[in-house]
């Protein structure tokens, strides 16, 4: 254990005292309360988080949006009671707030929830999540730090358990932050040495020292003194890498289960909870705080905060060019896509997409993204716009390396901080960051996500690189927008529309398509469903797909009509955008053809040629023949279907 | 870098020198004719396989599935064709098997795949899928050394590229090999320093020697000469503790783009071609391997091999219960459950299931396995069996810790080796190990996952703890059957059903439902769908749904009845169990319902009543209020459905 050493300063480390058992006994009179809930870390994590905000965090009590705020993520979300018990403590909440804990429509959910409560800058739960989340605050701010000539200038925080570290999520973003040095990001460690079933070390041996200095980190080690852990982070402030403190405390702490894992969720009993008060000192009735801790508490948050406001605003005034900040002010994210003039027949999907994320990148400094080290094959690179590094935060491009996961929770955080990040990777490897997409969709960020060779097309590489069930999965994702262009006019319908509104969504591509039909039609990606090949009789089949094979089905379609079979070819580029398509059905056989897992059209029809089983190795066309998608075979399938 | 210095001994490391470089010539070959691949990594890494190959792996040439062989992972599977070299100087495949590399239905696939190829011992090209594997692989063996009496006894070495080892799930699985000392586990790095989209050290700063000093394993770093691996390799063997060896090598050795990101995926022009094999010394035609070379590597490792297996066979004679080594031997993974007594219709479903489970594990020693940290909320502690720990590899208990992603990958290993694992965490964390269950179907794996906590009647946790998307998804995944019973009768038939077949389950749990109902069944869910309550009329609706909502819904049935509706309610435990439901729905009206997304019935019917957002924080009975699913609700829900 390294001790910080005794600085002189003028706090009340007396007072801060008082004031951290208050928050104890605070956050645990809401547990009790509420019936259920996270006893142990309440008793271990408090001084960490009081020391935080009464000491450190920037604030504007007026406009709890202020970009210029510091952020803290709370990622051990389970312990939220003490982030409601600050809430109280700097008049956000009332006490009636904290009553309410873990009952429905309330201010104080049972794990935090982005949108509902003062203070929560993320929804957290899902352990590690949070860890990832905060390394992209780190990245956003140190981009608009230099796209704002100082302006923005901020910390991150991170608060997690050292259980939570055993998550590989925390392991990849935490390399990302070390190797780009984000000395501006601020994790510290709850070292209670417990996790739910039983002591941390029965599954973990792991020295976080040596891990931590592994990745280039600033590491600090302290114990749970308001005035150690202050030191602490005075000295994470000057370092030029991102730190790391440990904070050793004890889980549970004068509970009778203190120290053991039976402490994780603990409500105490009534003999329990007078105990636990007894030693914490509180001597005032349930939901009652010391009125100096209180008054204390929020002049020093507020005198901090107002003074670095103040700057702030002089820095604002002074600046020649505020278009960028009035739009971070504004969370302006949108952006309008148009005068597209620069898509070649000539090239693939892909390649086109590129050009058209590049054209948008140049007029538009929110984007910025990376890729899970696929750039080159997800043809996502901004080119000419630079690298985000250690020494140049004003690049565009991030390498996220081969770490989907943190990739997905790093532009969560990039996108929480007011830009329109993007990532990329092969679309069999949604898989690795599913959890983190479905934090953008709980919290509606505008992260795109583009996922290229989406299906058996990819040929060679065999049943792992083919996705199959992962288009139907992404879009069982609530709110989660997924695009499937069938050809460039659609491509370029899917990026105008993904960039007009905000929210998160997933381009869904092939390897190498290349595809541009003359009946296609841009404007209707935004309808989600729409009519490629008309059909004028009034006995037809409707034939419904999206992305490539659309490119098969309207051959089929033209071999159909040869035989006598009238139909009807719909696209369907934005499932999620459809709102109504009974009219275009007009109540006629409908067949939908893809080569995702069925399911993926069951909401549209009963009748739907997909793909039940996993890829093989082989050609693309080989591949398409086995599994019955080439031409010939797709045209028997649906004569057979039709016979039934 | 740390030599390993000069040891003498009698191998020739001359032929060997011409060994790596006709192996790396075959593989070029291999993709030149396949006209794609991977040459990058082919000319890196082929001094590593061969070494291992040549000098340590144990096999039975007349039984590729010997128990106790030595496992090689392949977890960097593009190297493949490296492999099937290989398989060519061991006389496994033939030159015209390595001529159809990435063809269609050929023995050489584009990556490795299970039951395709001699030697491939898992299905990779996910990367970091078989860094954890095979820590499955090596639990296994320390498993089955102590119950076979030290019989079994081998290593699993496991080949991974740096750019690999950033993936989280290499974190998680090392940590957990760390912390149990799997000293007969050795990692193979191949150390090229870069990654597909450029070199490592864009993305990555990390000090890999201190980050597995930091879990515990025994660092050894070499230059890629074959007599430097093999000495690692012999001092890999001595060490008490997992073993990673640090190979420096050069990415797409004596290439054109020898040591650049652009050597990943390359595929040699015939002018490089002729190039790289001048330097590597190779004059032969193509597809042609210097004789020498091929009859001494067989040689080698047939003595070897053959030495080991006459021991083991006298091992195996001298032992006195030889009944858990003939299982192994016949690969019977299967459990006949009966005689079910112990159950308690006073406890929970979870309880129940912990009942089952332990009775299970009491007398079929194969089934181990542990949990992410949830084992006291899932119920899957196996009590009085012990815990799988450094010190008693007996145990069958093991504290995966909050690693889900490696928990999937390992409970793989252990599949591969013989063992029938299982897995626990709550339903909503199995997105963190989503890309390990699609191995573990791909490679139909007895796993069982046992996710419980199952819809948004978790409660006050909120969205991030409620699976609404999850279930739906799990489904989508083709060979994996997914259980969800009802009740106590239903969950019996649940674990007789995983146990008496072979595939990969998972097993989906409510967090405290403890329904048992009279008109269940157990045997029933090996059909999958059967009637609950029949309805003898001709008019009548059919009522689908199955887990803790039947209930409601068998409620909902009586109410119905009281209005005059009829109506027959069917559970369906195990949807991928059903064949044909036609019969049982008989042409009438069907509603399904379900606390997922609706998506999850409309195969069966495209009038279902589920949830299709995020869930919240609130009680069990405000949440099921709130969405629609209160029996009065559920009623009305029913009858608006009715009057369209």
């Amino acid at each position: 254990m390294f001790s910080i050493g005794s600085k002189e300063d003028n706090k009340n480390y007396e007072l801060d005292l008082k004031g951290v058992n208050n928050l104890r006994g605070l956050a645990l009179d809401m547990i009790v309360n509420a019936g259920s809930g996270h006893g142990g870390i309440i008793l271990s994590a408090a001084p960490i988080i009081y020391t935080l905000y009464k000491y450190h965090m920037n604030l504007d009590f007026n406009n709890l949006n202020y970009i210029n705020r510091d952020r803290f993520i709370l990622s051990a979300g389970h312990s939220v009671p003490l982030l409601y018990g600050i809430d109280y403590f700097l008049e956000l909440l009332e006490l009636d707030d904290l009553k309410k804990l873990r009952k429905i429509d309330s201010k104080t959910p049972g794990h935090p929830e982005l949108g509902i409560t003062p203070l929560v800058e993320f929804t957290s739960g899902a352990l590690g999540q949070g860890v990832g989340t905060s390394v992209g605050c780190a990245i956003a701010s140190k981009y608009l730090k230099e796209k704002t000539n100082n302006l923005i200038n901020n910390y991150t925080y991170v608060l997690c358990g050292d259980g939570e570290l055993e998550e590989g999520i925390t392991y990849e973003s935490l390399a990302i932050a070390g190797t780009l040095k984000l000395n501006n990001l601020i994790v510290l460690v709850d070292c209670n040495n417990v996790t739910l079933d039983s002591n941390l070390n029965d599954s973990s041996c792991e020295n976080l020292k040596m891990r931590f200095e592994a990745i280039n980190f600033n590491v600090i080690e302290c114990d749970d003194s308001v005035k150690n852990i202050n030191e602490s982070l005075e000295l994470a402030h000057k370092s030029d890498k991102p730190t790391v403190i440990l904070v050793k405390t004890i889980m549970g702490l004068y509970s009778k289960y203190e120290g053991t894992n039976k402490a994780h969720g603990m409500v105490p009993d009534s003999e329990d909870l007078l105990n636990i008060k007894e030693k914490l000192e509180i001597h005032e009735a349930s939901f009652t705080v010391n009125n100096e801790v209180i008054s204390e508490f929020k002049k020093e948050v507020e005198e901090r905060s107002n003074k670095h406001l103040k700057e702030f605003n002089n820095k604002y005034q002074e600046l020649e060019d505020k278009s960028l900040v009035d739009k971070l002010i504004n969370h302006e994210v949108s952006y309008n896509l148009n005068e597209i003039d620069i898509f070649s027949e000539e090239k693939s999907l892909r390649e086109n997409s590129k050009d058209l994320l590049n054209k948008i990148a140049n007029d538009f400094e929110l984007l910025i993204g990376g890729s899970c080290d696929l750039s080159s094959s997800c043809k996502t690179y901004l080119e000419n716009l630079g690298d985000f590094k250690e020494n140049n935060y004003k690049g565009r491009n991030i390498y996220f390396g081969i770490r989907e996961h943190a990739a997905g929770a790093i532009t969560n955080g990039m996108a929480l901080s007011g830009l329109r990040p993007f990532v990329s990777t092969f679309l069999a490897f949604s898989d690795y960051m599913r959890a983190s997409i479905r934090e953008s969709a709980i919290m509606k960020l505008p992260v795109l996500y583009i996922f290229t060779h989406d299906s058996i097309t990819v040929g060679p590489d065999g049943p792992l690189h083919h996705p199959i069930e992962q288009l139907p999965s992404l879009e069982l994702i609530p709110n989660l927008k997924v695009y499937r262009p069938f050809d460039l006019n659609e491509l370029i319908g899917s990026y105008i529309d993904i960039f007009k509104n905000n929210n998160p969504a997933c381009l869904v591509l092939p390897r190498d398509s290349k595809n541009i039909s003359a009946y296609t039609k841009s404007s209707e990606v935004a309808n989600g469903i729409y009519e490629v090949i008309r059909n004028d009789t009034d006995d037809f089949i409707n034939l419904i797909a999206n992305g490539e094979e659309l490119g098969i089905v309207l051959k089929v379609s033209k071999n159909l009509k040869e035989m006598g079979i009238d139909n009807k070819v719909l696209s369907i580029p934005c499932k999620k955008n459809v709102s109504n398509i009974k009219d275009l059905l007009n109540n006629q056989r409908t067949i939908a053809i893809t080569l995702a897992n069925p399911v993926y059209f069951y909401d549209i029809t009963n009748e739907v040629i997909g793909i039940n089983d996993f890829g093989k190795s082989g050609s693309k066309e080989e591949l398409l023949d086995f599994f019955g998608f080439s031409e010939e075979k797709l045209v028997t399938q649906i004569l057979e279907l039709l016979k039934k």
